[in-house]
Parts: C-alpha cells; sequence; structure tokens
C-alpha cells in the first residue's frame, strides 16, 4: 500500500493527535525518534481550544450574571447587568491561543528528537502513515490519540449560521436567536452560556435530556434549565429552511421555529475513518470507535496489535479530557514496558483500571456524577440502597435560598462501598470529589461521614447527610 | 450552699445549654427525666442565631454584589447593584427565628420527660445547680454546653452604638461608616458582609489579621481584603469619644476614625464564670475554660468528676460548631457508658480523638485551612514539606482570572500524612474536603492524586496539582 516513489521515513514513535497525546514525549523517552502528527485547526487538541478549557471561562461570566438576575429573592436589586460578547471572546482566546501556538512552536522546533507533522495522514499498513501530501511515515511504535469531531446534522449541514461547538466561541457577534441542538453536556453548557450572555436559545431534542443519567437530575435539570432559556425535549427537526434572518425550522410536532443560527450539539464521532483505520484491519466498537484492550493496545481480529496504542475520544467510550489524561499515562508507561520487553527484560504492561470516571456538566445548573443509578446497580444485580439529601436540608442551602439542588448515592449494601453518586446544583464538581476518592479507593461509606470534620456551615454538608442517610439505609 | 428554702428538684440528667447539647436527648435516653437549661436570648445556641448559620445568609447575597462589581474584568458591565439590609434580614431571620421558637416550643411541651428552664443558674454543688429565682436542681449527670459570649472592648463597651455579633446581624439600618475591631474569623465575615452591603468598612487590629494563621494566609486575606474594606494592623484604640453621629476613635498612631458604629469582633469569653464552675471548684484553663479528658469529663484537681460532661465553647479550645457537635456526640455516649458502668454493666467510655480539625472563614476571600503550617511542623519535630499550588496554575483559575488565591500543604516526609492544609480562595470551604478525608484516615498522598479521578477543568484539579507537588517533593 505504500506509495512507490515517496522514501520511507522512520521513527521509533508516532504519536497522531496532538491533545493528551501530546503529554507523553517526557524526558523517559528522550532516546526515541519521535514524531507528532496533527492536522487540527489549532494546535493541542478539543479541550484546549474548542473544550473544557474556554468553555468555563465563558461559563464563569455568564453565571455571575444569571446569579445576579435571579437574586431578586436574595434581596439584591440591579438596574441592569450585561455580557459583552466580543470583550469575553477576545480575552478567553487571547489567553488560549498563544498557549496553543507557543506548544506548536515548542513541538516543531523546541527538541531534536522530535518532528512535528501537520497534515492529513492516512494509515496504509500497521505500522505505516501516509500524509495528505504523501510523506510515508513508519515507526516501531504509534499512539492513536486523534480524538473526534462534532457530529453533522443531515438537514442542518455545517455552514456559515449552522455551528459546532469547534466555532460557538468564536462567533464574531453574538446572534438574537439561537436554536441549540442536542442533549447533552455541550448542548447544555453552549444553552446557558448563551442565555446568559442575553441571547434568546430555544434547546430541541428527540429525546428528554441527559437521557443517560438518572431520571432525577435529569428531570431537575430541564426544570431548572427551563428558567433560563426554552427547552424542548422528544421532538425532532424535519425541514430546515434558509431564510434572509437565518433558519426557519419545521419541528416533528409541525410547529416552527424562526432562529437566526443554530448551534448542533449531537454528538461527537470519533476520527478513526479519517485515518482509515478500518481500512487497516483494525477492530472498531459499533459507534466507529478503535477497540482497545485493558493495556489500551488496539485490536486486530481480537488481538493486540504489537506497537499500536490508542488513547482519548478515538478509543474510549468516555468523551472526557480526564479520562484521555489517564489514558496517555497508561499509554506512556506501556510504550517503555512493551520496548523493554521486547529486549528481553522483565518488564510488564500496565492495566487501565481507574475508576469511576466522573463526569460533571458546567451548565446552569451544574451536574456532577459518577457510576450507577439504583436501576442500573439493581440491574447489574448489586443489592444496592439509594438516599436523597436536598441542598435545602442543609444550612447552605438556606443560605443558597435552594429549592431544586440534591445528591443521590447508590451504595451497596453489603460492602458499603458507593456505587453511584448523583449531584444537581451549585458546585456539584467539586461537592463530589470525597465521594469519588472513597469509591476509587473501595473505602466503605462506613464511618465515612463520622471519621471527619465536616466544616460546619459549608457545602460539604450535603455530602456528610447523604452519607449519614445511607449508612442508616444499609443498617435497616 | 442549697438554698434552705427552695424543695430540691431531681433530674437523671440536666443539660445546660441548648446549642449542641439539644441534640443529646436521643431516643435512647427516653428513660431518664431530663432538665434543659437556656438563659440565651435566643432558643437554639449561637450559631443558630447569631453565629454561623445566619452569617452565611447574608454572606452569600453580598457574595454576588462583590462578583459583580468585581467581574469587569470578565466582560460584565452593570450600572447598579445593591442590596438591600432590610430585606435580607428580615428573610433571614424569618426563617431562623421561627426554628429557634418551635424548638423552644418543642422542648418546653414536646416530650413528657423532658422540662426547659428558661433561666440563668450557677453551680450550687459539683451535682447541683440553682437558678436566678431560687429553684435548685440536682442531677446525677450534668452536661455544661453552656457555650462562650462575645468578649467586650474596656474603651468601648456594648452599647446601641457598639455591638457585638449578637446584634450585627439585627441592626435596624446599615450603618454608612462602621469600625470592624478584631482580626479573626468573625471580624472578617461581617467586614465582607457589610462591605458587600455597602458600607464603608474599616477593620482595626492590634496585630496582623489571623495571626494563628500560616503567614502567606494571613498575608494573602489582608491583602485582597483591602480591595473592598480598609483594613489597619498593628493599631490598638487608644480613646473613644461618642459624638452626635457615632464615634471619634483615637488610635495608637495618634490618628483618629470618625465612624457612626462599632462591631466589637476580639474573640469570645467562655460562659463557665456565670455558671460559677470555679466556685465548685472544677478545674479551668488558662482562658477560662473548663478543663476536660479525653472523655469530655469535667476535671477536679486533675480528676474526672463522676458525671459531669462538658462539651463546646465552654470547654473546647476549638470555638466551632462542627467541633461541639462531635464533642456531644461523645458525651451523649459516654452518659449512657457511665450509667451502664455504675449498674456494673460491661461498659467503656468512648475517647474524642476526632481530628484534624478544619478551620474556615467565609469572608472575601474565603479560607479553609486544617492542621499545622510547615514552621509549626518543624517545631513539632516533624521531618515536613510544604509545596504551593496557585489557583492560576489551573483551568479553574484561568476561568476565574484568578492572581492571589492558593493551596498550601504540609506533608510529612516518611508516611506521606497531610500535616496540614491551607486554603485561600473561592471554594476553599469545600475544596478542603478530600484533603481533611485523606488526612482523617491517615491516607498517604503516595498515590493519592493518581488513584481516583479529578474531573476537568473543575476546581478541584488544584487540589490534584498541589498533590503530585507535594509527592514528588517527598520522593526528592
Amino acid at each position: 500500500m505504500t506509495s512507490s516513489t515517496a522514501p520511507i521515513e522512520e521513527f521509533d514513535l508516532i504519536i497522531i493527535g496532538a491533545g493528551s497525546g501530546n503529554s507523553i514525549p517526557a524526558p523517559e523517552l528522550k532516546h526515541l525518534k519521535i514524531a507528532i502528527v496533527d492536522d487540527g485547526r489549532w494546535f493541542g487538541g478539543t479541550c484546549l481550544n474548542a473544550g473544557c478549557i474556554p468553555t468555563k471561562m465563558f461559563v464563569r461570566p455568564a453565571d455571575l450574571v444569571r446569579n445576579v438576575r435571579e437574586a431578586g429573592r436574595l434581596g439584591v436589586s440591579t438596574a441592569e447587568v450585561s455580557l459583552d460578547w466580543a470583550a469575553v471572546r477576545d480575552r478567553v482566546f487571547g489567553r488560549i491561543d498563544p498557549i496553543s501556538q507557543s506548544g506548536e512552536q515548542y513541538r516543531a522546533s523546541g527538541e531534536a528528537n522530535i518532528s512535528l507533522v501537520r497534515e492529513t495522514v492516512r494509515f496504509t499498513g500497521m505500522h505505516e502513515l501516509t500524509t495528505a501530501s504523501g510523506r510515508v511515515l513508519r515507526a516501531t511504535q504509534i499512539v492513536i490519540g486523534g480524538g473526534s469531531r462534532p457530529r453533522e446534522l443531515e438537514v442542518l449541514p455545517f455552514g456559515e449560521t449552522v455551528f459546532s461547538s469547534d466555532d460557538a466561541m468564536r462567533l464574531e457577534h453574538l446572534p438574537e436567536r439561537i436554536a441549540v441542538v442536542g442533549g447533552g453536556v455541550v448542548a447544555a453548557e453552549f444553552s446557558a452560556i448563551y442565555s446568559g450572555f442575553g441571547a434568546h436559545v430555544t434547546q430541541l431534542n428527540r429525546s428528554e435530556l441527559f437521557r443517560g443519567l438518572d431520571h432525577d437530575i435529569a428531570e431537575t435539570f430541564t426544570e431548572v434549565g427551563s428558567r433560563n432559556w426554552q427547552i424542548r425535549a422528544g421532538i425532532e427537526i424535519t425541514e430546515a429552511k434558509q431564510t434572509a434572518a437565518g433558519w426557519t425550522l419545521t419541528l416533528s410536532d409541525s410547529s416552527t421555529l424562526e432562529v437566526d443560527a443554530v448551534l448542533v450539539a449531537v454528538g461527537r464521532v470519533p476520527n478513526s475513518d479519517r485515518l482509515a483505520t478500518p481500512e487497516v484491519g483494525f477492530d472498531h466498537e459499533e459507534d466507529g470507535r478503535l477497540s482497545v484492550d485493558a493495556y489500551q493496545q488496539v485490536l486486530k481480529n481480537g488481538k493486540p496489535v504489537g506497537g499500536v496504542f490508542a488513547l482519548g475520544d478515538i478509543s474510549s467510550p468516555h468523551q472526557l479530557k480526564h479520562v484521555a489524561n489517564h489514558d496517555a499515562r497508561v499509554v506512556a508507561r506501556n510504550l517503555l514496558a512493551e520496548a523493554r520487553i521486547a529486549r528481553g527484560e522483565d518488564a510488564q504492561l500496565t492495566e487501565n483500571t481507574l475508576g469511576p470516571v466522573p463526569y460533571t456538566v458546567f451548565s446552569a445548573p451544574e451536574i456532577a456524577v459518577f457510576g450507577m443509578s439504583l436501576p442500573e446497580a439493581q440491574a447489574a444485580g448489586y443489592k444496592a440502597i439509594e438516599v436523597r439529601q436536598d441542598y435545602g436540608g442543609t444550612a447552605w442551602g438556606w443560605a443558597l435560598e435552594d429549592e431544586d439542588s440534591f445528591c443521590k448515592l447508590v451504595v451497596e449494601r453489603g460492602s458499603g462501598v458507593i456505587l453511584g453518586a448523583h449531584i444537581i446544583g451549585p458546585d456539584s464538581p467539586i461537592l463530589l470529589q470525597p465521594l469519588l476518592q472513597a469509591a476509587s479507593f473501595g473505602q466503605s461509606i462506613r464511618g465515612l461521614a463520622r471519621g471527619q470534620y465536616w466544616p460546619h456551615p459549608a457545602a460539604t454538608e450535603i455530602i456528610e447527610n447523604a452519607l449519614l442517610q445511607a449508612e442508616e439505609e444499609i443498617q435497616k
């Protein structure tokens, strides 16, 4: 399959994707000749340039403004609060873009053993890649961290006024009326951002929002979110017609919706197809992800392909930066171990066993969860109990005048281990950590609340009380 | 010492103080004849009525307003934001006062075995109390949870325009110019509240603020706090003259300060003197606290007085509600155990060993700490290291545009146990908990960061990075 004319460029290691994969070249790999390949619009991956990091820089001011708008019940009166879209955008990318650019520059010329290839590549052999310009790259070890891309809607292909999260923060002007299509984290975060900045947002989703989450969490999100933007769940776009102003969307209930622009956030597609990994026979999951084993080794006919590893969105069921980063740590370790094994040295590959995986949504409200809901735990055969602690049942909840937020715990009766934690409400991404820590280290909830102080009257008393409730419940 | 005329009223158990002590009468004590004694202006103790809980209900709106005022750098523009003192006060106490009143009503008439005595009492024997009206109460077991009261300044005795935290939230009008005297948590929280509500606040303290805390924390607090109110540390009030408008304070640097009112928050005095515990010979610490042993038993000549326990501010070095609550749990257990031992049954008293104790300040900025600073750890003979992680070095810090906040960890080199954690910045009271949990269960920091996920890009990444730094440092 190799192009017959191009000279073959040989490397010890090729890393595809400069997101989490970019952290792999550590001092321990200084002896290797490495190529880093990335054809991204920006260098450094989705999280840095169009994902987690810049979104939070928009979330924060949007939150401030929304909190003040809602603060009449707390005694705050305000003439008018507004947010300057262009100022925030320029501040955010004035910070992000130079980081991305200096990261690229460093990779291009910072280390003698590393080359940067800024081209699209396709696998043309199990250890061979051919670039768009016809270069042929080969390596003993290849790491595939090629990520994912926003999924397109057939009825609304991407264009100037139909954009994905890639462009959602770089808009020249904030449209007045925006449809946000989707029911997951990206749609939820941008609905909160745009509405916070003053746009009229309608979120459309073909099913309920957050279908994969605990039912109460999903329901409360929809209820609270609806106070700040329109949510229309269980509805599809059947037709989209471009107008002078923007779009007229015809919906499955025959109603129409006039908007200036549409954000399509209906999931992300792993980039395996673009890398042509199916063509060389690597195994894939039904959704197009590369199949990997517990060591992050890429599989072919169910068996690991020596020297080929994958990490992050292109192979993980979790499209989460913290998961991709951990995958990368496992891969970095296994690259070295594999080389040692090949040299006949005593070494072992490391399994990727870290869990449970937290999932956070920085919308309004915020969500933080890990593990199973009660029905999931029961379906998996666990004897489990569930408890619910409302924020409003604690002093901090009084301070917030909160009537919506809560924490649910699912605990295995016998072991006392937390099988799932589901929090919706202010600061939930931080409140989750003590529970996550206990679950990650297999610590029982027996004695967990009373074995430590919980400073009064901090929000962590929500967690303390949930644990006490659960402890009582498993004793029944 | 007993009054000769009054008939003696006999109880199995007398509880002095309806703060944390009020949680002691649980179903297990249903067989006892119990008296609860409290002469407080409100029922339910300081925390509920004049402390932790209502202050946080003022802190929250003050925070909101301050955040918006400071949010120009985040792109938020606002015409004017203001807070309605009377509306917040009425909302807070419209919620607090009925809770206090219904608690009192329940204690007065809710349970047949419990009587409520709403009078000042003095010890007139080791197991005997005499009330102001001359009633004589005796019991086999007595719990002293009489709390503490604000300390008065000689130069500025309490009066209509010189008030303590007891009255600080119930003011009819918010004075325009307020002097807050003190350098601890109460002074810091009220300086933030009053300035957030729009008053011109000058905080005066004779030494640096937060003298007992890590030096960097104290210094950063002063620097950041000074952006919202005036802080004059290392200064004393030498003279106070009442004027038509309020007070002219002469300070130790010969300058004067004109204010409308003064909040005196220079510490709290344990109420042992009012209960006349010195008169019956109980032991006391230098600061007037009752001396107790590890079982919360009150001591006399260094030995436990049978049947007499103490809890909370009146006996603890920590004037903290979460400590008082835990003391109360230990006392409740030991009341039963002591009675069993007296009946010749097999039982043991429980030691109060819980630690470390967190200390949180809900001011602007927030502070959360436990344990020792590096100099304290070294003085105590530990081989310890210290690391510092700035909020600004994490994605969340970028979202906040934070340049002030940080987390310091002090870790014992050998065991890897956290000896101290010191956080200043947004959400520090919540961010402390995973560290507190690890320290409370003696968990080493080795593997702690990498043994669990930290959802990206939540504020908890500050903690993750502090742990990783510390892990590297103890390996050196």
